[in-house]
C-alpha cells in the first residue's frame, strides 16, 4: 500500500472558542480515504479518541511539525481493520475524513504550536477547547471539502462525545451517528480520575504551568497520568497477560521504590513509552474537554430532550454500541444515551459487543462492529 | 468519658524485618480498653487500617512525639461505636487491645523517628516491613501484657490483612479470627492502583527518596495518593453527597487548572487535610506492605490449604465480612478467602452487609456488623 498523507486545513480567525481565549488563526491536520461522490453525499466523518490521532487508516511514516511524537507505532492507521475496501468503513463506497482534534499535538494547532505573535510555543496560553469547538471546526472542514450533508458521523469514545455534539449542534448535516463505548456526560468517577491525572501533571516539577518547551516537560508527571488511565482502557485480564509477556523494565524514575512485579514494571513502560508520543499540555485540553462533557451544554439545549429533538427531526439514525467489559464509559452510560434519545423520537438501535478486552475492544476485535456497521451504512 | 492515653511498649533489637534490614529497637504504640481477666482469656487484638491508628477508641487528646500529626480529627476513637460497654466489642467482658504499626507515624517508630544511630530520623533508610513483620512484634506486645490466647483478632480492610498473617503464623494464639472487608491477596487492580500512589509520591519534588523531615515534604504527592485512594473507600454516591454540601475549596496547588466542580473541590479537600495528619515515608511503607500481601507467603506456607490447615488444627472459628459496595476489597476477594478456608476445613461463616457505603461502611454503620460479632465472640 502506497503510503498516506497528512493534509491541512488552515481556518482563518479570530477563532473565539467557547470558554474563554481566542486564536487568530488555526490548521486542522486530517486524513482521507476513497473518493468523495459528485453530489458529496458519500461522506463519512470519523472522530479519534483522546490519545488517538487523524491517522486511522494506511501507513504515514512522518508528519510535518510534530517533532519526535510521531513515533513509530503511531504510523500504521489506528483503524486499519475498519476502513478499506469491504470492509465496516468501505472505501469503494464511501469518503472517509478524519482530523486531529484544535489543541491535539499531531499536526493540528495545539499548545507546542508557535503562537504567531510571539513566536513561542502556546504552552499555558492556549485556551481551553470543548466538543462544541471541535464540532464547529470540523463542520468548516467538511464545506471546504464539498461536503453537505455527512452519510455519517462516528466516534469511539472520546470521538464519541465529539459525534453527539456534532450530530446535535448540525443536525441536517448528518445522517447516521455511530457512537462506540461513549456517553452522554460524564460520569462523576470518570472526573475523579481524570482530575487525578490533571493533578498528576501539575504536581511535575517540570510542568511550570504549561511553559516547558525549553525543557524534558512534566515526563513523569504524563506518565503516571497514562497510567491511571490505562486501567480504565484495558481489561486487568488482558493487563495481566501483557504483564505477564513482558519484559521488567528499569525503574530509573524512581528514588525509594523498587519496581517489584510484572504488573508495575508494564504500568511503568506503558506511562513512559506514551510520554515519547504525546504532549502534556496536549493532554490536560482533551482530558478538560471529556471531564466537563454535558450534551446538552455542548449542544446549546435546555433539556436533553430538546436536544435531541433536533435529531428526530433531522431524520437521522443512531446506531450506538456498549462494550460490557467495559471499565471506562460504563454499558449504563450507553443505556442512559439510548433512552434520551428514545425518549425524544430518534430512530436509535443499541448492540452490547460481549468482550474480554475492555474499552480498547473497539481497536481490537473489528468483527464485533463490523456487521452493524454495515447494515447501518449501507441503508438508503 | 475520661480521657484515654495511649502507651508504649518497647522491643529491644535487632529486629531484623523479613525485607531486609533491621532496627536497633522500636516502640510500639498502643491503648487498650476493659479488663483483662486474671486468666489472661479475655483479650481481643485489632489491627487497625492503613491510614488508622492504634487509637481505636474514647478521646485521646494526644500522643507524644507525633507533632502536627495528631490532629483534632484522630482524637475520637474510629471505632467508637463498636467498642465499649454493650457494644460489639465488650469493654465489660473483654480486654481490647490495638497497637500503631510498625512504621507508622502515629507514636509507633516509623520513618519520622529518630534513628539513635545518627540522631536524624530514619527517612529513606526505614525499612520495608511486612504484615508477618506485624504480626510477629504485635505477639511480644501479647507476651508483654501477659495474654496467652487471644479471644479473637479482628482487623478491617489492610488491618484483615494482619489479623489473617497473625492467625496463622500463631495458630495456638487466637481462638476467634474476624475478616472484615479484606482478603487473601492483593488483587492485581489494588496493586495497580498502589503503585499509582507510590508515583504520586515518587514523582514530587520535595520527595528526595524519603529524606524530606527538613522541609515540608512531597505534600502535593501525598495529596493526590490519597485522592486515588479516597474513591475507593468511599462509595460513589457519598462522594457526589458529601461534595454537594462541600464549600468550593481554593486550588492554589494548582498552576494552570483552575478547579471546576464539587467534586474536584472535595476530593483535593480530602487530599490536603490528609496531609496535615499523615506521613509520606509511613504511607509508602504501608502502602507496599498492602501491595504485596500474599497469605501464604506471610505465613511461610507453600499452599493455601496447609496455611489454613494450621487454623483448622487449633480450631479456630473465622467470621468474614464482606460489603456489597466495596471497590476497595471487592466481596469477590472475601468469598475468595472463605472458599480457601472451607477447603482447609476451617469453621467459617461469610456474610454479606448491603451498604450504599462502600468500603468505609465498617466505619459508620456499627449496627451491620454488631450482631454476628457479638455472637462470635459471646460463643464458649
Amino acid at each position: 500500500m502506497a503510503d498516506t498523507e497528512t493534509h491541512f486545513f488552515s481556518i482563518d480567525g479570530p477563532i473565539r472558542l467557547r470558554e474563554g481565549g481566542e486564536l487568530a488563526a488555526a490548521d486542522l491536520a486530517y486524513e482521507s480515504w476513497g473518493t468523495l461522490n459528485a453530489e458529496g453525499t458519500n461522506a463519512i466523518l470519523i472522530f479519534h479518541a483522546l490519545s488517538g490521532s487523524h491517522h486511522a487508516c494506511g501507513h504515514t511514516p512522518a508528519i510535518p511539525g510534530t517533532g519526535t511524537l510521531w513515533q513509530p507505532e503511531m504510523q500504521d492507521g489506528w483503524w486499519n481493520d475498519m476502513i478499506g475496501a469491504g470492509k465496516a468503513l468501505d472505501t469503494s463506497k464511501f469518503f472517509i475524513v478524519c482530523a486531529n482534534f484544535l489543541g491535539g499535538c499531531y499536526g493540528s494547532t495545539g499548545p507546542a504550536s508557535l503562537n504567531p505573535a510571539t513566536g513561542k510555543p502556546y504552552g499555558s496560553t492556549f485556551p481551553h477547547v470543548t466538543t462544541a469547538d471541535q464540532a464547529d471546526l470540523q463542520v468548516k472542514l467538511l464545506d471546504h471539502l464539498g461536503i453537505g450533508k455527512l452519510h455519517a458521523a462516528i466516534g469511539p469514545s472520546v470521538g464519541g462525545l465529539i459525534a453527539l455534539a456534532f450530530a446535535t449542534r448540525f443536525p441536517d448535516r448528518v445522517k447516521n451517528v455511530i457512537s462506540i463505548a461513549s456517553g452522554y456526560k460524564t460520569t462523576v468517577l470518570n472526573r475523579l480520575i481524570l482530575f487525578e491525572q490533571i493533578l498528576a501533571i501539575e504536581n511535575d516539577p517540570h510542568f511550570n504551568g504549561g511553559d516547558y518547551y525549553d525543557n524534558d516537560g512534566p515526563l513523569y508527571g504524563l506518565a503516571l497520568a497514562r497510567m491511571i488511565s490505562h486501567k480504565t482502557f484495558v481489561h486487568l485480564d488482558a493487563i495481566e497477560r501483557r504483564a505477564r509477556q513482558d519484559v521488567v523494565q528499569s525503574d530509573d524514575i524512581l528514588a525509594w521504590y523498587r519496581v517489584r512485579d510484572q504488573f508495575q514494571s508494564y504500568m511503568l513502560h506503558q506511562g513512559k513509552k506514551f510520554t515519547k508520543r504525546f504532549d502534556a499540555n496536549t493532554y490536560l485540553r482533551i482530558n478538560d474537554m471529556w471531564s466537563r462533557f454535558d450534551g446538552a451544554i455542548e449542544g446549546d439545549a435546555a433539556t436533553p430532550e430538546l436536544l435531541f429533538s433536533r435529531c428526530a427531526e433531522a431524520g437521522q439514525r443512531w446506531l450506538v454500541f456498549s462494550i460490557d467489559s467495559d471499565f471506562c464509559f460504563y454499558p449504563e452510560e450507553q443505556t442512559e444515551l439510548t433512552k434520551l434519545l428514545e425518549q425524544a423520537k430518534v430512530n436509535v438501535m443499541h448492540v452490547t459487543v460481549h468482550s474480554d478486552k475492555g474499552h480498547d475492544s473497539f481497536l481490537l476485535e473489528p468483527d464485533y462492529y463490523t456487521p452493524h456497521i454495515s447494515w447501518v451504512l449501507g441503508k438508503d
